[in-house]
């Protein structure tokens, strides 16, 4: 089989560092083009020496990629940067698959776009045809979408395990707290002072309190499993760790229902799926169990105050939340077994 | 002045060290009995190298400790054995002042006591006697104590921001989501699997999900303050670094009311407080800026989700959370300064 | 292709766990024993959470595994136990091949061994079977063994880079000085104090300073290089990671020599390998960029203290210092290629 | 008594921030300038919010400081810049006392000075007059001195062990290896992409090899101490931890002598200081004792080795490496008890 020409736009940060070492081991595709504007005409193993001795194009300009010759596009740029850019590479080559990792083409609603980011939309005819591609719930319309909006991190964790309890009605989806620990590299690889090492090791700290962008992906589609607009309670905080993502997310049972209601319903929904795991009821995963994977740990506990229970998800940030997943959205819309390339299970310890 | 002569029993243990570390700058003390069973006969230098050269007395074996030469106990000894020891201190030298750092004299009522606990309360009378120390908000009832029961970490951290709130009827105390972080000091110096620097380092995941021992404090507390039972949702964490807590507090504003008037009741409550910091209104603070102080640092914010405020609350388990409010407590019963020892702020970084 | 039957033994410490991580994805091999004595009975994800949902055999008593039924051992049984069981393993089955991942067969000579160790060796003859695993430099005999001693995890790191160099003649031998610096997984997954998060994080420290078991081999192996014997220098350290050794070693150059011709020995004797990297003059690798991988990364620069030149080497102490040298080492003896299982590169961030 | 009136040049660094901290428990100062170019108008506690609700000084303009109404000025400027600043300060008012914590007048000779830094120095009669403030050996000049040059965090560290052993002629002052470990504080609070938490946490690695700034004060001082020119091997590391300096120092004993010997003249050199306690022979220190305190630990233990002795030495960058020692000099300058402000021990864990 000829391998797929991929080109990596934004290769020197860490999403596009994770998304080169999970391709290095698939095998249906060839990397071709790497970008990253202020670091061309480095090799990449000048930017990340794990991969010293690896034959790899060095890397290059944005606009020094010539699309006509790419059959892929892994777009890992930076917000707003990245509407101009899908633009122009279909306009040069329509036939393009292009799984997008930054947030720009997530949110439906053109009003919610230009209300969290404060600025109109640049391509709304590609936001209309993009696909939300948290592929577990949207596989059937990512098998056949040119443009994928891969989903934040944070919102995976939180959406794999509420959006089945919601649409089955277990819940009071007015009633949703998400509480969300990330590791470090969610913050990317800008040199920032608050992401020192001496700023962030050995402590805890919440941020964005009381509203933060991820919120518009949570409230669009906790609002269609819904049916009508749901505002989750949401808070990340940031732990001194590389990588993933911890969700405590906090829930009112509909009458009638109880914490192993909801526990049977994950259990129904994610039973043949290879990258989701539901505990044992009242396991509790950790996000080292994760590490580097694919995997999704869900686990749902009762609450000892009547009519609550407690679900917990973990995944890693820069795989299931970022990469991971932008591979398995690649491999379904390219018809290739879901799990190419991303067969691996956690690295603990 | 006569230095007041001081036993610590369990001095082997973090919260030990703890007292030992502050209490060599405290003016009025004197360390005569230094307790640690299995490393009776060794030097404490041997058991923590950073007091070697310092003048201390050996660890002796509990004992050992002649209680006729003491004024006050400050009293580190894990759940259970308390009680008897507590009870035999007493027994020969009544006019002791005890500071207990155990959970054994929290709880007042014997009933939930020997639900949480799984048997009954050895020593009922002298719980009858003990105060609660959460000094800020019972400091009348420690002045006259002569047994303290020095609160837990989580429940400082909970407690403080939530009780005065609570009491002026600001929010809903039936809806109440503390989400908690804590230090890997939190689980003590025993050797076990779990707290492995390889089990624990660059990872995260809740324990005790559902139901915590720690519940039965907030519970007691919160209902007293609301006047009718209260319980909670809480789920502690743990968090890759050696000391802090971070209580994340989801609260439901009373009809009427608004995150500035929790903040602004805080801000009234805790004017006057050397140990508590109210941050402007939507000021979130970090555990590391407590590391090794006293101070508890408190934030309060606006929930985009109507009628919803957001309570931040961070402290050092080891200092606020155990030995420096013991100290803090002991200051009070002995009549001295109540910041004597405890004057220093956070070392960041 | 008929799949390998494998056991491993002792599946439950962390070279056990990684040992299945990475044969998980090896094509020609099958896990049928897994074995964990204090442990037997649970499955293998009660143990390691990472591997929830694999199909994999629960844990077995050590004396439950059948070895006719078995093609490869790979051995991660604590010393002393080892030399026992594999003496057992071969009496039941000649015809295994065994990769052992302990100290018990690494030592040529029966008096060191019984120096260091502080008993006599119980399986001489075993042990004069024994081929020493160091691939890279030992590849023939590999080729031939029926049983391999799997080099530990110091040694590899100080005797690759050092090894060819001193064979050449390059350096004095016998002023060598290896500052080496290990990750805490190199400890092992035993619940002892030293380990603990609070004692290990955040700090850094020597041990087995002058003396060290490690030091057995480094004698042995490079007095072989030398012609001569060797006594080398070395203390080893615990730094508050998880995974990775970084040795910094200190070398006088033979009269004639500089820097740049030990760089020149390093990069012919490796030119060929696939795990082993040189890298450009001066360049000095970091253990992060062989995380998780069998790679080492070799570094080497002039000294400004005139005639003297530093080498740096990083591998990951549970794969190329264990476990995946025990990979390659195995793919060697059963005439698989030698990078089967292994291709990845190191996971960072 | 009057409180001499301290000004901070450089007050938002951590060096700074650790100055104020230690600062605020002195019974003869007073803080009335803070200076931080980049932050001027800020309030400290929005820069280090552990000094929330502290009665300090805003911070200002290095220009804006009135040298005339100072006392005691403790700069922790960048180097260079630091010349020209305390060169003006003097201007304004001579009868300042300078403790500067830069390396700008560390090095007593001006070609070194001007072959190490790049440039010719600018304040040649003040680097003439300045003393190099290693207290415990050069505390007689410092009494006496307007303007200390406070020695280098890697320099203290390996200076207090190794100046007294070369004096006594006990070791091969030509044959010195340094190996040198140093926690992220020592890197400075500079936005740099290579002080990422990402970047540096769960890793390992070294820096400046074969050539480092810190040489230039390593030579003069083991110089002197020889009454040769010396030039030690010296490496630094960079370890994932907050704070701390460990060296392991391999020296080679001259004819005659023990390693027992070195430890008795350490003792004996040692005996009567507060801030350096020499363990017993063979006990090796960590850096975790030492958090936070001016403490400094040395062990010395034999090397197996033949002739050869290994010196293990540990301290706090910030505080004896930096911003304690300052304090402990600035007493001295003034005629305080030299421990004042500086009596805690560690904070462990």
């Amino acid at each position: 089989m000829t391998k797929a020409k991929i080109a990596i736009l934004g290769a020197s940060g860490y999403t596009g560092a994770e998304l080169i070492r999970l391709l290095l081991a698939h095998p249906h595709v060839e990397l071709v083009a790497l970008t990253a504007d202020s670091k061309a005409g480095k090799s990449l193993s000048d930017v990340f020496p794990q991969f010293v001795g690896v034959n790899l194009p060095d890397l290059i300009a944005l606009d020094a990629v010539d699309y006509t010759k790419i059959d892929i596009v892994l777009c890992a740029l930076p917000h707003a940067t990245t509407q101009k850019v899908v633009t122009q590479a279909f306009a040069v080559n329509p036939k393009l698959k292009i799984i997008d990792l930054s947030a720009d083409f997530r949110i439906h609603n053109p009003e919610h776009y230009a209300k969290w980011y404060g600025h109109e939309h640049a391509a709304l005819a590609l936001q209309n045809e993009a696909v939300y591609g948290l592929t577990e719930l949207y596989r059937a319309q990512v098998k056949s979408a040119r443009l994928v909006a891969n989903p934040g991190c944070y919102t995976t964790t939180s959406l794999l395990p509420l959006i089945p309890v919601v649409k089955a009605g277990l819940i009071d989806a007015h009633a949703i707290v998400i509480d969300a620990k990330s590791g470090v590299t969610g913050a990317g690889r800008a040199a920032k002072e608050a992401n020192l090492f001496t700023e962030v090791s050995d402590g805890f700290h919440a941020y964005g309190v009381g509203s933060h962008r991820h919120m518009a992906e949570l409230d669009q589609e906790l609002s269609i499993a819904a049916g009508q607009a749901i505002t989750p309670r949401f808070t990340p905080h940031l732990v001194p760790m590389n990588r993933g993502i911890f969700a405590t997310i906090y829930v009112t049972l509909a009458a009638g229902n109880t914490a192993q209601d909801v526990h049977a319903c994950l259990n129904a929904q994610y039973a043949n799926e290879h990258f989701v795991q539901v505990l044992p009821f009242g396991g509790v995963p950790q996000t080292r169990h994760v590490r580097g994977s694919n995997q999704v740990l869900i686990g749902v506990s009762a609450d000892r105050a009547p009519h609550h229970a407690i679900i917990t998800c973990v995944l890693d940030n820069l795989v299931k939340g970022a990469s991971g997943q932008a591979i398995q959205n690649m491999n379904v819309v390219m018809g290739w077994p879901e799990i190419t390339g991303l067969e691996h299970r956690g690295m603990f310890p």
